[in-house]
């Protein structure tokens, strides 16, 4: 077997062996494209060089021979005039690890070849300018040279010339740089820079291949799960140069519009220039027809590549290319990155244009980025450096608002007609209510999964979250940064996308959902096994899951009916030691529970709706005892009473548990505290016998949370069937109500047989199967050392947003499998946050579960993600 | 195959088809016993009814046969005198359900027996008392007839004569009942109360049958896993009455002193009573010396069975004896129950007599029992009833003090010397002070699984918990029930092992541990293969854990290590903002640390000690928001500043977490604040090295708490081995630390063979692991609903105590297995509260781990059971 291929040897098609840049520029070279000429030096090569310890001597003899059929290639030689070779060596891995690995540019260049290179060029700077990167890449990449070293002295250079940046150094300075690297270099390993081309070029390769193996590299290995005996390749190309005189330059382009998805071209080009230059914007670009004008036949041949390139791999095309001295080279081409509506467009249009077919269009969008298609953004042109603060993007699109700083607040200035923000230091479920009122909230603690995320993200409102920069005094009705203050009243704009907060008023784009979208949603439908259901607590959220695809509601949170105005009759059931007032106020949230219920089954007439039983501690209704304690003390040195506050301390501290999250909560508080489960059932089965007599098809089905035990579903079943048979006994009607329960606690997972027995259906709530397979706490951990994690790459994704499949994952298969042994009737599904997640969508798809549910903005991107789970060959990750 | 057995008729091998009454009725009368003969209806009849629904027809005949067979042998006739033959029907599966199915007595009685009978004993009260009995019970058990109708009439008679027991009837007054009784009966179910003697004998037979399907019994089989399709036998067997004259009579004896294990025979005789009245103790019994002077012949005849019985079942029995008119008849034998330092001293001593072996020997002791021989105890003669409280027996033995409510009290007066109980509401780490301190602790709050109840087990302590009738006012420093208060300074006495609170000093029986205990444990050493470590904080701890045979520490909390005195130094470095001062307090702690791990290692010289590094989250180091607000609400209304107090607040909001359980605690605290875990590590290395310098054989071994995930242990491990280089740097010594971790997560479990590649040893924190997999706070569940759990069978045990196996134990298994298959030199041990109890040593045997280990009064215990789940045949429960 050859050690190297050159590009135009084969056809890129052995990933394995080439990897993936190298296959990318040998299927480029096969296309006929004007690709730089080089070779590939094989990955068979790194794991031989890894196992001996040393590169295989017979890999130069090769080498030599590649470089010289380069040279014959191009008329340039490698190491001296007239026209010069300069080479680079990039690695380049079966699978892309950006960064990791190590690139040197301009080999073969020394003090002879710079000269060359300026009588060839005509352009001393130019000259000066790619020896001295040379020496400093060189010097830093292979033999190790502290890079602190270069720098210093070009600071030095700039300052002496008083400018700002290296491309305004003139050719004496950048003469001066070289000389001076050298000295540093020779200096810190003496004799190791080579002046021989063939010498620099093997130490170059020697160096890429050995960077497989740094530590950085490694890690990273490790946290992406990528083999560390896979290796990697090398690729040995012919330097071109964009900034070579005035009919050299170098450009990007488009085979279509990639905001608009419109089948136009679209590109930049910049004449004398390198590749960072187009890119970093400093420059004004010109158009596509204006490099017509001075380049007719390389655009001529570039808009032919173009189609070419779209045809072949029918798909978008992000081309980079470089003009050297009027001839056209093709350095890259990928599929290019597009905005949501561009890539729905775009796929919807390849579809017609009979490109593509309704399976690859599937394919062919981020489920993840439908959300962004229903909301208002910033403009394009607002630029983030205006930001006041930046936080997490915790929910996209954008909204702008007067400031208030409670949820009260919030729903008062709302009734009055006023946009509001609310700005909190993090939300609670007693902050719903303000949420709900608020356009947009802000956040100073907590991620991606706080309180505040998840619940913005539920109700499809714009939030930023843990802008730590602000302290939010909510007292003071002020939050300030370094740069501003914002007061109650102030209006701001915050871009949930982004996660940047504007003072003021910013304009917004108005969102603007493509014609296409119905269309590729109804192939998805078509596609997809996994059913989409939606999490939804009102009929409001209700009727927008429906209008954005849900088959039902796969879960309602009935405890969401408990805040705002009903907060003080809840507290009266808990509270109150006189028995009839406790009775009457638990008739009055039947009679609410009644009216929530019925609007649900409405709102989703004909299709299921699983309402799910009080789920959280009691407490989480009532304030707490430091908050009392808070208060009394305000009372006291106001000379006010505090016996009532007293009073209610005490009845408080009655609830009040260490770890609430692992207290008297769900089917537990239905099995010691009964009443209020018994209310719900009964609750459920009036508003279900109403909706019947009102001529509906009402579908309830109800659901028991923290099932830990068979023995809890036996015990809860018998008695909401008894509330059910009380509540419609001598009525003639038999309501058949499919009772099921979360699968939420591991110890539920395992013995998943048993319960299965006894439950019509399983929804796994993978938010508390996470916490409790983790022993973690997403409100504690996302503040306190989430993050961390995930910047340390100790996590390397974060469990609360992707469903974790060695730990999470695996109780779910296990659940799953055992739970359908034990019944085959079971219906299994999904209710988590994750149920909104691709990822996450991917892997239970696999695991064979019948429906998912997600927040209602998530349902169409659940939608497409469930069809992509069906494309198996398509996806790239199971 | 017939439906029925005779006694007589095989040796009661067969408890399959004759259930366990049977089989024992059965072997006693092949023993040559007399045991009032009859016959056993096989399960197969209950079986085959249960399939039909009916009992099948051709079993009455042979009914009918052996009841002739029955009259044949015992010269009496069933339905008529002279003599008449009167029967019991008695349930009798193969598996224990005590109360849970029926019994009728006194079958084939009538109108005109009941003369019979009278004229045969001339005893008119015994006669009618046996006839209303069979009323009463035939009408409720057979027909259902409300048990309290009779009772009406009982207490009117009662009333009628004056008089509070029914035995002090007339024999007009029962003839008067039992007519009463009959009309009930005919009112009630008309025509149903058959005269004919087989009539009554087939409703009750048909009666105990159809009880094996009670509600009740289902459940009572649900709980303990009794499979539903066994069956149940029914025993028909002949009355006799120790109640008939003066030479009847009914006992009690056992063949060796229950309560010292000494080899004399013990008994208890009652002339002219029935069994009930010998237990009751309401009238003085005769000694077995009495009875044989009353029935010499009898006497001799017992002697003669006692001997026999011993040496057939090789174990001290227990046997229910009655003379009816001067003739012995056996009515029951099992193996007498006995104190702890009983079955010690028996087992060696029937070992040493040749009756059995050594593993024999070593499966006729509870290990749970062991732990009592240490700890004085009340005194027999105390009547429970003088008791001013009861709670849970929460830590077994007895200890009387002075009575103080916090622990910094206990600590000044115990070093003043007097002795004390810590009284409080419940215990948290921060009183572990003063629960050293004091002799023994009271709560009245909390089970036996709470803070107070594990850590005073696991310092050898007696404790009561959950004395709910107490109300303890700490800060008043009263705690009153309804019958006394206590004040600080009183004396009390409190029995943990029953649970009892006396007031003042209570006469103990001091601790008598026998001197053959150490030859039984030396027996149970040979036997296992499990190992047994101790879990000790302290050299006292290890020092006591070392005498009672623990072969190492499997837990060292290093978090009881910063309690105390200490605790000031901990806040600093938790709070304090000026890093000097920080870094001196971090150095004080380490210092400290080298000396505490110093004593452990010399203790346990030559055995394992496993340290775990930090586990809880700060903020348990910490006072409470609540409490430092309360303490600002003491202070203004005494009219003193709270600035100091409310700089303390701002800080500790910082580590306040709504669930510390699932937050900043374990391995996530040592990657994020790594400094602790440093100091740590080098405090261990420096005392490590400190006794190997001495000469000692110390064997440090480092354990990671809460790891979630095999790079976090991959972190940790780096950080700790760069800690232990550092410390040993240029001394040229190279220490070999096995690194470890608690399994404790679900998800550690389920990733245990990623985990394993990166550890020493596994060992299973079973608590917390518990914890997560139900989603359980074990503190607070224990306060609010694990009892109602427990009463009402929804768990059939408390998981904190034995380990749940389908569940907990399922992903012991799983993580068991996988981290064997992939670290073969995995050390897998257990260090849970689970370690010391026996149903958990059984079952991790099994599993194969390597060690347990538990508090060190457990140790013994924890020994013997491991060489009880060693003889696998022995045990009844895997």
């Amino acid at each position: 077997m050859p050690h190297l291929y050159d590009f135009s040897a084969t056809d890129g098609s052995d990933r394995d062996l080439l990897g993936g840049k190298g296959a990318g520029l040998a299927r480029m070279t096969s296309l006929g494209l004007p690709v730089p000429p080089g070779f590939t030096i094989t990955t068979d090569v790194c794991r031989a060089a890894m196992l001996a310890g040393e590169i295989p001597g017979d890999l130069w003899p090769e080498v030599d021979a590649a470089v010289a059929r380069l040279e014959e290639a191009t008329g340039r030689t490698f190491g001296s005039g007239p026209v010069p070779l300069l080479l680079s060596v990039r690695s380049g891995a079966k699978f892309s690890m950006p960064g990791m690995m190590d690139t040197v540019l301009n080999l073969g260049i020394n003090d002879d070849v710079v000269k060359a290179m300026i009588d060839w060029s005509g352009d001393a700077h130019f000259g000066w300018d790619a020896y001295r990167r040379f020496v400093q890449m060189y010097g830093d990449v292979v033999l190790g040279v502290d890079e602190s070293l270069f720098q210093e002295v070009l600071t030095e250079l700039r300052a002496a010339r008083g400018v700002t940046d290296d491309s305004e150094l003139t050719s004496e300075d950048l003469e001066t740089a070289t000389r001076r690297f050298r000295e540093i270099v020779e200096r810190e390993c003496p004799g190791r820079l080579p002046d021989d081309a063939m010498e620099q070029l093997r130490g170059a390769v020697t160096a890429v291949f050995l960077s497989w193996n740094t530590k950085r590299a490694i890690e990273y290995r490790r946290i992406n799960a990528i083999p560390d005996d896979l290796g990697t390749a090398a690729n040995v190309q012919m330097m071109v140069f964009g900034d070579l005189g005035d009919d050299s330059g170098t450009g990007v382009c488009f085979t279509r519009d990639p905001s608009t998805g419109e089948k136009v071209i679209y590109g930049d080009y910049l004449p004398r220039a390198q590749g960072e230059d187009v890119v970093s914007g400093t420059r004004n670009t010109l158009t596509l027809d204006q490099l017509a004008e001075l380049h007719p036949e390389c655009h001529r041949q570039l808009i032919e590549i173009m189609d070419g390139l779209e045809a072949h791999y029918r798909d978008m095309c992000d081309i980079e290319f470089t003009i050297e001295k009027d001839t056209l080279y093709i350095l890259q081409t990928r599929a290019g990155k597009r905005t949501a509506a561009a890539a729905v467009k775009m796929a919807v249009g390849m579809v017609r244009e009979g490109l593509i077919d309704e399976k690859t269009a599937v394919t062919r969008v981020e489920p993840d980025s439908l959300e962004q298609l229903h909301r208002p953004r910033v403009a394009a042109a607002v630029k983030r450096s205006s930001a006041m603060a930046n936080g997490v993007a915790a929910s996209p699109g954008a909204a702008t608002g007067a400031v208030v700083f409670s949820s009260d607040e919030a729903v008062e200035e709302a009734q009055r007609g006023t946009k509001v923000i609310l700005v909190r230091p993090e939300t609670t479920p007693d902050d719903i209510h303000g949420m709900a009122a608020a356009l947009g909230i802000l956040t100073s603690q907590g991620g991606k999964t706080s309180h505040a995320a998840v619940v913005a993200r539920g109700m499809g409102k714009p939030a930023v979250t843990g802008a730590g920069e602000l302290l939010v005094d909510v007292n003071a009705g002020i939050a300030s940064s370094s740069t501003a203050d914002i007061h109650r009243g102030d209006v701001i704009t915050i871009d949930g996308t982004t996660g940047a907060v504007y003072k003021g008023e910013i304009e917004l784009v108005p969102p603007e959902v493509p014609a296409e979208l119905t269309e590729l949603l109804e192939w998805a439908d078509g596609l997809r096994r996994l059913g989409v259901r939606a999490n939804a607590d009102t009929a409001e959220d209700a009727a927008l899951a429906r209008s954005r695809g849900a088959e039902g509601i796969g879960l309602a949170r009935t405890e969401h009916m408990f805040m705002g105005e009903r907060l003080s009759i809840v507290q009266r059931v808990i509270l109150s030691t006189d028995p009839d007032e406790r009775l009457k106020a638990l008739d009055d949230l039947e009679r609410q529970q009644i009216a929530d219920f019925e609007s649900l089954l409405e709102a989703m007439d004909g299709l299921p709706v699983v309402v799910r039983l009080l789920d959280p501690p009691l407490h989480e209704f009532l304030p707490s005892r430091f908050e009392l304690e808070h208060e009394m003390l305000r009372r006291v040195r106001a000379g006010r009473p505090i016996d009532d506050l007293q009073v209610m301390s005490d009845q408080v501290a009655r609830w009040e548990e260490d770890n609430p999250m692992l207290g008297l909560r769900g089917v537990r508080l239905g099995l010691i505290l009964t009443e209020l489960y018994r209310m719900q059932a009964r609750a459920a089965t009036t508003a279900l016998t109403h909706r019947l007599q009102s001529g509906g098809d009402p579908r309830l089905e109800i659901m028991i949370p923290l099932v830990s035990a068979a023995e809890e579903l036996i015990r809860m079943r018998e008695m909401i069937e008894e509330e059910v048979r009380q509540a419609t006994s001598g009525s003639g009607v038999e309501l058949d109500i499919p009772i099921g329960t979360m699968i939420e606690l591991p110890r539920a997972a395992l013995t998943a047989g048993e319960i299965a027995t006894v439950a019509d259906f399983f929804s796994f709530g993978t938010n508390d199967l996470t916490q409790m397979t983790y022993g973690l706490s997403r409100d504690d951990a996302e503040g306190k050392f989430l993050r961390q994690y995930l910047e340390q790459g100790i996590f390397a994704s974060d469990p609360f947003q992707t469903l974790d499949r060695a730990g999470v994952g695996r109780l779910v298969r296990v659940a799953t499998r055992e739970g359908r042994e034990a019944n085959e009737k079971l219906v299994v599904g999904l209710c988590g946050e994750h149920g909104g997640d691709p990822a996450s969508i991917y892997f239970v798809h696999d695991l064979g579960l019948d429906y998912v549910s997600c927040s209602p903005p998530r349902v169409e991107g659940a939608r497409l993600a469930a069809a992509q789970a069906a494309l198996e060959a398509t996806r790239t990750d199971v």
